[in-house]
């Protein structure tokens, strides 16, 4: 088993560099493993640096998931901070070194080398961007600047409401900064839906954070007393403000030695991670990859994938210097599993979601929407998850699912991300067995219900409507809530039998014209298409009912003028 | 589609007879169904009744998800309560009905039969088993009676350490009773390997619930001053007596009928629920299933399957009316997923268990044990989840999962159960995709590293050591943790050599010898496994460390003695 002594080098120390070098040594106690990261610190724990800044986490060794010492000691590897690798010289296969300390500047040989370069906040060349009071969050520094800032200010801006944006709002209004967030896309948290983000837009209000969605910001102006961020259609004035655009992948370095690079400038990488350089491996959020799904070509930069393709790309390097090594793994592309959490309520989703599949031109595709509690009713304290789900209509193969709510959402999201990594179908869902007791779930699971709502469909037991099309077609619109609920709010237009008339008044519908069925969250509307269907009726149902009519309307995708008492529910 | 009117009979009006009906009326308008059941109430919530006697559900009516009302106006459906089949007459297609309010007969015609007819608490025929002051609870009218006595009471004791007598230890702790559990097993929670069930112990002892474990009850004896339980050696005072030994089907109609039922009491059925009569189908607790893993015949009284079961069961009915209705739904099996919390600890399994392996003779299979934080340390609020993986060793597949903790439980069996039903492997979990952020896990979720932990055993990078034959074979037990560690407590007979000084002090092992290596969870024991691997050692992981020894020494499987010093950690 002894191998010559080989040197793997890898440039960047975070997630995907740091899980590479401690599995290369699991696998090689022979070869010399060097870290070399330009920053202060290696394997820190770059996604709770949000709660670093709003002291939820309060010591900053906490963020330090290993250090120097313990790679050496532990796993004898040699790890150099505050070194900036600035060149590859991939004939030579030699990197060039700056020891960003003293200045001094070394070359270093490589057998294989590996580029966890990472991802850059995106910094728009917008007028005044080098302004004293804008920040960014992506390393430990980084967090003690924002920090430092967030002390003396009252006012925040952030800019970008993804999953840091939203992150940094709430702990920022848990300092007492009163905060504005500008967002250019008409809704937050770009990878949901609109109509799922408009409950997360929903909670950030509730919770006093200031939203400016569809809103482009322009430039920066310095004040006495702040600065003011000019966007299209206004300004508002700050104290600091937070760059949380999104981020870029570094791939500078590769772009420079001729690795191939894609269209977003991902490193172009195959399954083991390996790049156009055959001596050249490269892991983390500075490649390429793709989406299990779609099989389009992404950047994902999420801490998961980075890890795995560490350890993927070490048994990967280690095969090329002995064959016999070989460990028979391989990236399999990244669903976008993600998850964040504002002011209580979690947003998770996996798979890809119904705009991603407009994007790329994918019609074969159906949506449905529920609304159940994340325990039964009966047990005190039940919280509502609002459920998205996205399946093939040929063969009911799951696509991806978006949930938004106060408890349980990771556990049904996390569920059908095992569900869409086996190739699981509705039909698999339906009749999926989870944990059930009254403070966990219901005897039908809400992954069974969406199963169950979604296999009836395609068993075309029940036909569904399409919300987008609510106000542009030809249809009677039938809500059979009861007379009280209607009251409350109804969508204009809408005639009200309640389901327990419905077989005594059937002979008021006609059965020339096609009706859509409504009621509170869909459960009432499919037992009326079922008794409506069978009499001969053009029957479809409005998924997930006024609860969904409320989120289209609240992310301006249905006019708002369209409820019948106004401001009713 | 109009067919002839048929007539579909249903007894037993509680999670399969329910959904049952509720099915067939959505899928038939034409059909009439009547669903008789001979206690107060249809479609309660069983699984609630701890709760309700705990007065964590206060109101009783929370407990009726459906009334024989809501039946009648929203399904059009007959529900007679309070009223008891007394016979199948086959041939003739009717059921002999007995109106228990005023004694009244008659018999009704059935196209279709379906038996739901439940499971029964088991009453061992034990001397003073009828006295007064022991209770079971199955029914609304049970927990009334066990509240009103509870009220009256300071102490209890519960027979049987499963589901029920857990719950039921908590709720009557928090009414203030002194709790005593007798379990005829040597462990709790008896679908659990003792291993795994200790921690369940311990819960229980810290939170004051007395535990007389392999103890089987002998006969109970009326006292002036209450009720003396008298077990194989010893005997124990209280005031009342909670039967919770178990259920067993209610299949006796069944039976007298000449239904095929199976060596366990469950109606012999087929994948659409169908008897071995034609005519009459039969769900939820009173059937026979298979066990999804093991394939074997088993009962399993849980209200997931018995909800899908009368799904299932209402499309096949309608499809012997007529094909055109096929809805090519089948019963695919239970794998056994439940969850029971008790005391804040949270217990979740899915799949087979050790001990259901090795009662059925297979050994071609591996277990694993990890104790992940369920989220990040570094985000404040971490609890380990106690976990043990159970696959298969020719080809990873995954057998069975147990999980005991804080928080993340459920979520994390769920993705297992899931991940079962779909035949994955622990190659499959290995590269998973799930939700992380700091608060909801890991950049490696639990499930991740329970799959790595297994595949690297598979690929032969981590050799597993049999924690059962801890004291039986010759090997070094050598013991990789801090010497402060080491010095706190460790197993008799370990030399210590922390994972940082090894390399430094490998000249002190002998590679005669089989190493065997433990550390705090075994993370640093399987660095120390591939560190001497590489060096030509003969190495073997005692996988979950120290942690998992505890559990075995609470169990009573290893030698508490074995520890120095005495009552270390």
């Amino acid at each position: 088993m002894q191998q010559s002594r080989k040197r793997i080098l890898i440039i960047g120390g975070v997630a995907g560099g740091a899980s590479c070098a401690a599995r290369l040594r699991r696998l090689c106690e022979h070869c010399e493993i060097v870290l070399i990261d330009k920053g202060e610190h290696v394997s820190f724990a770059n996604c709770g640096l949000p709660y670093f800044v709003g002291d939820v986490i309060k010591e900053e060794q906490k963020l330090l998931v290993a250090t120097p010492d313990l790679f050496q000691n532990r796993f004898n590897i040699e790890v150099l901070v505050q070194h900036e690798v600035t060149a590859i010289d991939r004939q030579a296969k030699t990197v060039s070194v700056t020891n960003l300390q003293d200045g001094s500047e070394t070359e270093m040989h490589y057998d294989a080398l590996v580029l966890s370069t990472g991802a850059k906040a995106i910094r728009p060349p917008l007028e005044g961007i080098d302004l004293p009071g804008i920040y960014v969050l992506r390393t430990i520094p980084d967090s003690h600047k924002l920090k430092a800032a967030a002390k003396n200010a009252k006012r925040a801006v952030i800019i970008g409401g993804g999953f840091i944006g939203l992150e940094m709002a709430e702990n920022l209004a848990a300092l007492n900064l009163q905060v504005t967030l500008i967002e250019m896309a008409k809704q937050v948290m770009p990878p949901l839906d609109p109509e799922m983000a408009a409950y997360v837009k929903s909670c950030l209000e509730e919770n006093n954070i200031a939203l400016r969605l569809g809103c482009a910001v322009e430039s920066f102006q310095q004040m006495d007393n702040g600065l003011v961020v000019h966007y299209a259609g206004g300004q508002v004035e700050t104290d600091i403000v937070l760059l949380a655009i999104g981020v870029t992948p570094a791939s500078e370095l590769a772009q420079q030695a001729g690795l191939e690079v894609g269209a977003r400038g991902g490193i172009k990488v195959n399954k083991t991670m390996q790049t156009s350089d055959p001596s050249i491996w490269a892991v983390g959020d500075v490649v390429e990859v793709e989406d299990f799904v779609s099989k389009l070509k992404v950047t994902v930069p999420l801490a998961g994938p980075a890890n795995r393709q560490g350890r993927i790309a070490a048994g990967a390097i280690l095969e090329t210097f002995n064959p016999a090594l070989c460990r028979k793994l391989s990236f399999r592309g990244v669903q976008g599993t993600a998850v964040c959490q504002v002011f209580g309520l979690t947003i998770a989703l996996t798979g890809t979601s119904e705009k991603a599949l407009q994007r790329s031109g994918i019609t074969n595709y159906q949506t449905i929407y529920l609304h159940p509690g994340h325990h039964v009713s009966y047990y005190p304290g039940a919280q509502p998850i609002h459920l998205k789900l996205i399946y093939r209509r040929t063969d009911g193969r799951v696509l991806g699912v978006q949930a938004v709510g106060k408890a349980g959402v990771t556990r049904r999201v996390d569920v059908i991300a095992m569900a869409i990594q086996m190739g699981a179908t509705v039909f698999d869902l339906e009749e999926s067995e989870l944990c059930y007791a009254p403070q966990f779930g219901g005897a039908k699971d809400p992954v069974n219900m969406a199963g169950m709502i979604a296999a009836n469909n395609l068993r075309h037991d029940l036909e569904l409507a399409d919300w987008h099309q609510l106000h542009d077609t030809s249809h009677v619109l039938l809500d059979v809530r009861s007379e009280g609920e209607f009251a409350g709010g109804h969508i204009d237009n809408a005639v009200n039998i309640p389901l327990e008339q419905l077989r005594k008044r059937i002979d008021e519908l006609s059965s020339e014209e096609e009706i859509w069925l409504v009621c509170g969250v869909g459960q009432r509307a499919y037992y009326a298409v079922r008794l409506l269907m069978q009499r001969g009726f053009k029957v479809k149902v409005l998924s997930g009912g006024m609860q969904t009519y409320r989120s289209f309307v609240n992310a301006g995708l249905i006019d708002s003028q369209t409820i019948t008492p106004a401001g009713g529910q």
